[in-house]
């Protein structure tokens, strides 16, 4: 899933939460609206979705028993058997040469889907979900039980309902219904999956670059996309064409390896003859930001960040204008932007800058009220969100320089995970085909210059592939990364696309990346 | 004990371990030493050496009885029995009018005893302990075991063996020796206590203040003392002429006061444009301390700290030639003096400076790796350490006046304890009687111009008492407010004395505080 690392996001552009767009043009029906507005030399799609429909108890199965496969990275749970069964499903939907590809950490998958066609589009999987904690689900959440949930409908309950075991279950029985229709793709797919997205995607590389996976995604000129519940609750729709990257790491100030203050926690009346590490990392910390509290001091971050070009700011604009401030900020639980600037602006600070966040500060006595210790050590965790022209190792080595330029090169800098950005054009033809997709099902997209938040399709639209990449599909869900994740089966908002409508936008889109 | 906060500090002046003075001059027997040195004048003390000697056993199992009575303020534990204990173990020792003292916390207790003496002394027990963890024990905490411990001897193991409820058995089993040889006290004695000393005292000025106490606290003019056992594991005496202030507080930057960042945790993609609580505790904790990161940068404190005076820079030199730099760098596990200044200036700050200390840093995220939030709140705990002329009240009004002054008069300033330093001058009776006493005894003790730790003797030294205290006793113990606390009651090393010369210890100081 694009938030890879967020259980306080859900991947929406502007409020992190799909529940905004008041604007959406949810008018047309799901079924019939391809043939009214595709024109005349469009292909049949009727017995392909009357297939979706005939397939429909084995597609809810089918997403079913993936999510009651636990997979997790984190814990190494089920990672062994999520894979196998991942290989089973992409062999049982059409997939030829499935293979694993071993790398440092957990596999990722290669497979291929030749139908002979002209083009060629990418796939991108993740086979792990997050962490759960069942006490504080409402049914268990390996059970993938279906729920009448108010509002929305009949929905599946369970961890990766919508990152991403329910949009990958909808996307293969995009594939079954070619199956059981009797008919071709309209391009050729190359699929590549991972395990370990959930942990910041560290050997995602080592899959991609193998030789006979690199020479299929080359194939990709189209594009690589990653299926996904686009839909807000409320149905809205946006097209992010690209992300931030990130660095997470870990600034740890030790008397250990400053050579002073104490080997151990000492009584605090020692200070007064005793240096102490968490004054000193809060002394390193303060010259990271300037004197707002705020903007980046590392000069590589504001000397290198590429500024909004026009077409960028008159998405902003467009977006703003669809987007009450109102409700974002009430979402959010904020009442200031940062610097008092207006809305516009604060969109623009979103989407532009790079950023240096406090995670979380660890120091000494953390319990109820005090203990009078001087602590040895003292840990800042800290994310850097990084914009086009930044990348993670440039970030690294700047943060690392800065340091030490400034008398803190014992604090140790430990990077957890974290990546390039990724950007993708408008003009290309994966996002093109998806804004005419979109449209036809009656929606008018937001096209959004770039997430705040993270996923690794760098490894796609860097070097050395240089690709189109992003993600497609109606349909909704949410809980990412929270209790209670949710997969909307079948909808009771008539805006929101069920199970099958959002199986048969991965026909349109298909057909529609053949053709565009 | 004077160190009530301290786990990581038992009380010695310079190395904060009982373990250094190799110098000691613990040469005379206890038995007969008095006599030898003490005069022609003397009172004969065979007969009190004799019934501290009969009544061994009980004076053991009354320190056993006392210690088996849980008296955890924190906790609430056993409060109310330890406090009737307390009363009835004054009641058998020939204290008159003992009553208890209600407070807003826990009550204190105050007690007569009119011997018809000239002068009368002022007497202050505690009767909370620290808390416990009885897995960490080698015998349980509340079960006072008779132990042999390799090289020290019997001791008593339990929770307040040492700080202090040994060291109370001892004085107790002083006037138990009184009553059994028949034998008037020199001295009339006013008792004092409070439940409340290993939670910051905060109530103990309401039990001196109420009238009754403080009529009764003013005719001790001699001073106030509080037992204790006074000797290192080696033997060393010293005494300690005051302590160090303290304030422990919580600072807390939180968006909800601040009116700026984020009403909940967000996904922390949003510091883009959202203000960081975090950021903000970590700007506001800079201007505390000057660029070195160290010195204290509210005017306050080195405006009113007073300097060291040329008899305190005296008893420093002296101590520090007593002690080996190297054995206390060892002990505390440190390299380096702050600022790399040489050994007797690093005892100079350790008496002489106010500090503002780093007790713990807590926000956001502590666990392990790193979590993609932007916290809405962040607390810094802090305590600053007093020296005379600043107060405790006046600490607190600086800090926030030079909060607001930055520009973080939003952030909170949670005070949860603390009182201002006290000191009892060389000259006076109180100190030069223990002198007498620890040197006829065959110890040269040190004399310390400030203890970094704390204890609330300002309530005596201040106004409106203005009294001389100390602590004074021979014996030895260890690991107060740490696993298998224990004191000496026969001891293995003729330099550290067991529980009856130590008894003998508070005579010997009653007659020479009614006589010097």
């Amino acid at each position: 899933m694009k938030n890879h690392d967020a259980d306080h996001e859900n991947g929406h552009a502007i409020s992190n939460r799909r529940t905004f767009l008041g604007g959406a043009l949810a008018a047309a029906s799901a079924f019939g609206f391809a043939d009214r507005l595709r024109g005349a030399d469009a292909p049949d799609l009727m017995p392909l979705r009357s297939e979706i429909e005939k397939q429909h108890d084995q597609s809810v199965k089918r997403i079913q028993d993936w999510i009651k496969q636990p997979s997790i990275a984190a814990e190494n749970r089920g990672m062994s058997e999520g894979c196998e069964l991942q290989m089973e499903l992409l062999r049982d939907a059409g997939f030829e040469n499935v293979t694993k590809i071993p790398t440092d950490g957990f596999p990722g998958v290669f497979a291929r889907l030749d139908a002979g066609a002209p083009r060629t589009v990418g796939i991108y999987f993740m086979y792990d979900v997050k962490q759960v904690d069942p006490s504080e689900w409402s049914s268990p959440p390996f059970e993938a039980a279906l729920v009448d949930k108010a509002k929305l409908g009949k929905v599946i309950v369970g961890r990766g309902a919508v990152n991403t075991k329910g949009p990958q279950g909808t996307f293969l029985a995009a594939l079954h219904a070619f199956k059981g229709a009797g008919r071709k793709l309209p391009v050729n797919l190359v699929f590549v999956a991972e395990g370990e997205e959930e942990i910041g995607s560290p050997h995602f590389p080592q899959v991609v670059h193998r030789p006979e996976v690199l020479a299929g995604m080359k194939k990709c000129q189209t594009g690589v996309y990653m299926p996904m519940a686009g839909q807000g609750v409320d149905g809205s729709v946006d097209i992010n064409l690209g992300a931030k990257g990130v660095v997470e790491l870990e600034l740890v100030s030790s008397s250990e390896r400053w050579g002073r203050g104490p080997k151990q926690d000492l009584h605090s009346s020692n200070e007064a003859r005793v240096d102490s590490p968490a004054w000193h990392l809060v002394q390193a910390l303060t010259t990271l930001v300037g004197p707002d509290g705020h903007t980046p001091a590392i000069p590589y971050f504001a000397e290198k960040a590429r500024p909004l070009t026009p077409a960028e700011k008159a998405m902003i604009r467009e977006a703003a204008r669809r987007q009450p401030e109102a409700v974002v900020k009430q979402q959010l639980g904020v009442q200031h932007w940062v610097h008092d600037v207006d809305y516009l602006e604060s969109l623009e600070l979103l989407v532009s800058k790079p950023t240096i966040n406090i995670e979380g500060l660890v120091s000494g006595y953390t319990g109820p009220g005090g203990k009078t210790i001087l602590p040895h050590k003292a840990v800042a965790k800290i994310d850097m969100r990084l914009v086009p022209n930044l990348t993670a190792a440039g970030a690294l080595a700047a943060l690392k320089e800065h340091l030490a330029k400034h008398g803190f090169r014992d604090i140790e800098v430990n990077m957890t995970g974290g990546y390039d950005p990724t950007s993708t054009s408008a003009d290309s033809a994966l996002i093109r085909a998806e804004q005419a997709v979109y449209k036809r099902a009656g929606y008018d997209p937001i096209l959004w210059p770039r997430l705040a938040g993270s996923w690794p399709g760098y490894v796609f639209t860097g070097d050395p592939l240089n690709l189109p990449a992003g993600h497609f599909g109606l349909g909704h869900g949410n809980g990412a990364h929270a209790p209670n994740e949710y997969y909307v089966i079948e909808s009771a908002n008539p805006k929101v696309k069920g199970l099958d409508d959002a199986v048969f936008s991965h026909v349109e889109y298909l057909y529609e990346l053949a053709r565009i």
